[in-house]
């Protein structure tokens, strides 16, 4: 998000953004202000959190129950989340001298609950800038349909074109998603109703959101309704800012012309188990690309010359570069984009949470291969590896897939911007909103009315049954009187 | 549709424009090629059937059973228009050249059926501009979901927010409305099947379409899901152009502070029977406004001085003017979109088609006032027209509609020609088609999906209860037998 924070400062906004003390992602920037509350927890704290998710990821083989591992996992990290902000909301005097300056609106990524909760008890419109929040809270909020029919559901793997029993697998995942929805939002529920003092959910609050600005196209989701206050926003991390360093610039021109291959698994994994490392240099050890790495671990004495290890690397920079060959990634969306953005065929290496569905996604348009982190070999990795590089439509898909995914009228930052200031000018997107917030689940599928006229259907076909019966009877009586007569 | 294919043209594209011989609405023009075919009925064949539809609207009070004299009205249209698409279709010569030619789209709009069935016979991408289709065959054939809970039919007058019994109606009127598109468009679908010498249908053939330009925003239509291929055009046809003529200006600034009113009732509609046209004059000469009234027909002796009548009227550029107060007008969505541009409050008279549920779409949100042409008395118009002239709250919310209509990045012209030529640059908009257009009705709505799992419900309640009771009679029959020992 920090992108269009800066780009609305640059506007002559004035930009108020709240960080946690302990925080591993958001750093302070001249362009705004940055105002930081106390978390009950530490840095070390979040970080054994996030390696329990890790680790758990490398050493268990992938099986059907993932999906409640991953649900303990997210509840774990929502459950801290959630004390981080109470740390906000409680802080009597930084929520007075916020509340005191007046803002126009609200931007936040959803996935998290303070910003939702700040909006509604400053009275501001919100704008929410994302990816997707779990179970499809996000659509189920905007009341946005979506037909388990076409549209797959999160750790199914399923493309947009089901088979009957992938159909029934995703219908029955859509009434399992509610449940996991109610126990994983139990929190963010919780909170919301004590610190609002009424009683109320958090997908309620989150239907209150203006504008959402997601961060996905129809060149990486699969294509499904829409509702008219979601905008798409997807692609706008892609920029190729600058060039590359002279030492990154003379080793990734020093491959001629096998090119070179991109490896981040992230920014929240660089590091691997010994054992997993060492498949990846011997594979690695095999190609003629040359290889930039960015990670941390512990490294063989005899590492392949080819590869170069980093602890943060220029990615964008490096995937617009034209002798980039292949992206090994963990499929975060992040990555995803620049990837389409630059035309660069994938290697994907799913970890956690929605990257198996992602890693699908670009899987079925035949511009990626995917393997298991889990039982990864060193051969199993090459002859992927071969395959985006040697296999000429990998490359030929994901150019046509990017010149569509840039073909647009206005860059996302610019759209991003745009439907802000929309929102500040107009006090929200009123006309957009659609009168469905109005009707219960209930009622906004028809379930009464489709009730109702089967009632009146039944009961006519009763009454009529019933009325000829008598009729009939009356008629057979009458018959047999006159025969005795 | 014209003022995109002028844009077009003066973009560089070469544009051939198919006009019926027989027309009353396209004109040729010196920026693109036009060619003309033989229709099998004359000028003014065409004009009685339009004057049947209008007689009837002026005569005949309004009524439930409308709905049905409205399909009939619109049966006889459509009837014409299918003869004159074979007129087309079966001109071997022309359709010769046509083909010869190499088109890269066909710009079409589909309320018609020709376009539709050229562009899958030359396997042309189509990009369809229009208002909508009867009986929301535009939204059915785009797999869009429409759910009768807030999206209501036409005809019924509704808003987003029904009541139940309204919601009943709704519903019930969508299912008829399948019984009706199916007769409406039969004889589409016949011509559909035997040119194209397939088993087809016209909603098939729609669902080809690969991008949907619609002429509404939602300023207009309530907020309601969409599908990834439908982009909003609308008010494309707004734009102040030029000034007034000497002569106009001069009447419009004569008014005064109490400026002028504006009021026609289409392009179809210039004359009324004399009884109507007596009350407009008499409601007229009580106010002290000026009024610009596009009219043809007997002028009564005694005819209001402030009354200027005219055979055409320059509609967005009084509409523009500074003066205006108000907008006598039908309903059209043409009409509507330049007073919403303008921001003027609206008196209107329905006549026909989507324009009785247009006019409910403005009065909803307190910008327009309504009347029934059929009993209109001078009295009833000079209430409505002086509570939208006089009371403010009328302007300040037009006003406020005119704001956010018009608060956008790009203009919606530029807009329909961005798509038209991405669907020519990528030969369609594959990847905005969703997977839906794979699945049947039941399928869609996972009606196959919902009854497997409650057979298998069933099945499995039924043999829990039957293994209960076996068990149970098991173990009563011991007892008794222990009993009996």
């Amino acid at each position: 998000m920090k992108i269009l924070v800066e780009e609305l400062s640059q506007r002559g906004h004035e930009m108020v953004v709240l960080v946690p003390e302990t925080s591993v992602l958001i750093g302070k920037s001249g362009n705004y202000t940055t105002k930081s509350f106390r978390v009950p927890y530490t840095l070390a704290e979040l970080n054994a959190n996030l390696d329990h998710i890790k680790n758990n990821t490398f050493e268990n083989p992938p099986k059907l129950t993932d999906i409640f591992g991953n649900l303990g996992n997210l509840m774990r990290f929502t459950d801290m989340q959630v004390k981080a902000c109470e740390g906000l909301l409680y802080d009597e005097s930084l929520m007075k001298s916020l509340r005191e300056t007046g803002f126009d609106v609200l931007l936040t990524d959803p996935f998290l609950p303070c910003g939702t909760i700040i909006a509604d008890s400053f009275s501001l419109p919100a704008v929410y800038f994302l990816r997707g929040i779990p179970c499809r809270l996000d659509e189920a909020a905007a009341q946005c349909p979506s037909p388990p029919s076409f549209v797959p559901r999160l750790f199914t793997g399923f493309s947009d074109k089901m088979t009957f029993p992938q159909r029934v697998r995703n219908t029955l995942m859509t009434v399992l998603e509610k449940s996991l929805c109610h126990q994983l939002f139990a929190s963010f529920d919780e909170l919301a109703s004590r610190y609002l003092q009424k009683d109320t959910t958090y997908k309620e609050l989150l239907g209150n959101c203006a504008v959402w600005l997601l961060r996905y196209d129809f060149t990486f989701e699969f294509p499904k309704p829409q509702m008219p206050n979601m905008v798409q926003i997807a692609g706008i991390n892609c920029a190729k800012k600058g060039p590359l360093t002279k030492e990154l610039e003379e080793f990734v021109n020093g491959s001629g012309e096998h090119g070179f291959v991109v490896f981040t698994l992230g920014s929240m994994v660089s590091q691997l188990p010994e054992a997993k490392a060492r498949e990846f240099f011997e594979a690695f050890r095999q190609i003629p690309q040359r290889v930039l790495w960015r990670y941390t671990g512990p490294v063989p004495e005899n590492a392949p010359k080819n590869v170069k290890l980093m602890k943060w690397l220029p990615q964008n920079d490096l995937l617009g570069h034209p002798k980039v060959k292949a992206f090994i990634t963990h499929g975060g969306s992040h990555g995803i984009y620049e990837g389409i953005c630059h035309g660069v065929p994938m290697v994907m290496l799913p970890l956690f949470g929605d990257q198996g569905d992602n890693v699908h996604r670009l899987v079925s348009r035949g511009v990626a291969e995917t393997l298991s982190i889990y039982d990864l070999t060193s051969e199993k990795l090459l002859v992927a590896l071969r395959k985006v590089i040697n296999d000429k439509s990998y490359k030929e898909k994901m150019t046509e897939l990017s010149a569509i995914h840039r073909d647009r009228l206005i860059e996302p930052l610019d759209l991003a911007v745009f439907w802000t200031e929309f929102v500040m000018r107009h006090k929200g997107a009123a006309h957009l909103r659609p009168a469905a917030h109005e009707l219960n689940w209930i009622q906004y599928h028809s379930l009464d009315v489709i009730g109702f006229l089967i009632l009146i259907l039944v009961t006519v076909i009763f009454v009529t049954v019933k009325s000829c019966m008598f009729c009939f009877r009356k008629f057979f009586k009458k018959t047999q009187k006159k025969k005795k007569e």
